[in-house]
């Protein structure tokens, strides 16, 4: 799930980008210029064909120096679609889920839900505005491979603790939250909150206040 | 459709009480109190019926002087359910539709969308979580006969003003609305604009902020 539509690159290099982009990652601060050198090194790669494969992603070393840590990052992230945050999984295929999913203005702004995911025998296996439901049993492990970052929790109360903490672990980022609770997260990761409640009782607040003020201006005979 | 299940009130006494409602509406601010036997002449009844049906809602007038209008249209209203918050009907059966029909706390909160309507004869006639679907035709005369005061909005963008626009010619006071338009209403009508678009924007920038932070701290080689 490479999101490669303008850039040729060859397979094989596609292939070990996402090494390319693990290891810089893993070098510490201390560390903010790597050499191609060091990199194949820690790679099991030639020098040449880390320059080479480098090249094809837009980053050029300087000569006995090598290459920017943080741009290395930010680069390949960008080129592995790693900081993408336009695309989530949903879990929860009830009304609610497939309201979400088949939302029009989602697609507008450019967001899509490109899976939906469920425990439900019946719905798994099917289609909800042309997306797949897949088992909560493929939830972690396409999360890593997709590296989806947003998450929306749209089932029940009592399951979405549990439905966050798998999202989580698996690496999500972002939860936009349907459901009645507060989820515990950890700290990097952000919590939207979609209280359909709130907006309600407002709605209903100020209608019985103007209901009531309609009465007491009555009472007053203004 | 009168929410009555305390008081025993006999069947033609209720079914008076709206129109001595709708009497003491009308009346002008000028006129604060009014006599059993102003009222017993508009309305063609004798005027100790007029008492009997009123001491039975609850109202006595004090002798010689009559009765406190205000106090009068307040408790019919009470009584009637005409400042009725809680329930409402909905238009737009679609999966958000059947989504909020589902939702499980409103009623915990005390609300109820008693109804949906649609324009889909293939809806039409079904139910939505135990709620029937019925053709939007009967929409305005239900609102009256029932006196709905909350509507929601549930159908797609282009349909909004026209549904929003029967829903207030029919009496409804406020509007929840989930189609993603301004809705052009009457003064004394409140609008709640419930924009999904709006959550999932939030959760996005907040998203990719951390994410440049992130890349930002690994630059600054913190």
């Amino acid at each position: 799930m490479v999101t490669l539509e303008s850039r040729p690159l060859p397979e094989p290099t596609l292939r070990r980008l996402p090494r390319y982009l693990q290891l810089a990652r893993s070098l510490t601060p201390a560390r903010p210029v790597v050499s191609s050198a060091y990199i194949g090194e820690r790679l099991g790669l030639d020098a040449v064909q880390v320059r080479k494969d480098l090249q094809c992603a837009g980053l050029v070393g300087r000569p006995k120096i090598g290459f920017e840590v943080p741009k290395m990052v930010g680069t390949l992230e960008s080129l592995l679609g790693w900081n993408n945050v336009r695309q989530a999984f949903l879990v929860g295929a009830g009304s609610l889920g497939s309201a979400l999913l088949g939302h029009g203005r989602f697609k507008e702004a450019g967001f899509e839900i490109v899976a939906a995911f469920d425990t439900d025998p019946k719905k798994v296996g099917t289609e909800l505005h042309g997306k797949p439901v897949l088992p909560v049993e493929k939830l972690s492990s396409l999360i890593r491979r997709m590296h989806i970052l947003v998450g929306v929790v749209a089932v029940p109360a009592p399951a979405a603790q549990h439905v966050a903490d798998l999202m989580c672990a698996a690496g999500i980022r972002a939860l936009w939250n349907f459901a009645p609770v507060r989820l515990a997260v950890p700290e990097d990761v952000i919590v939207q909150d979609e209280d359909l409640l709130a907006g309600l009782a407002t709605l209903t607040q100020k209608l019985a206040a103007r209901l009531h003020e309609g009465t007491a201006r009555l009472q007053k005979g203004k």
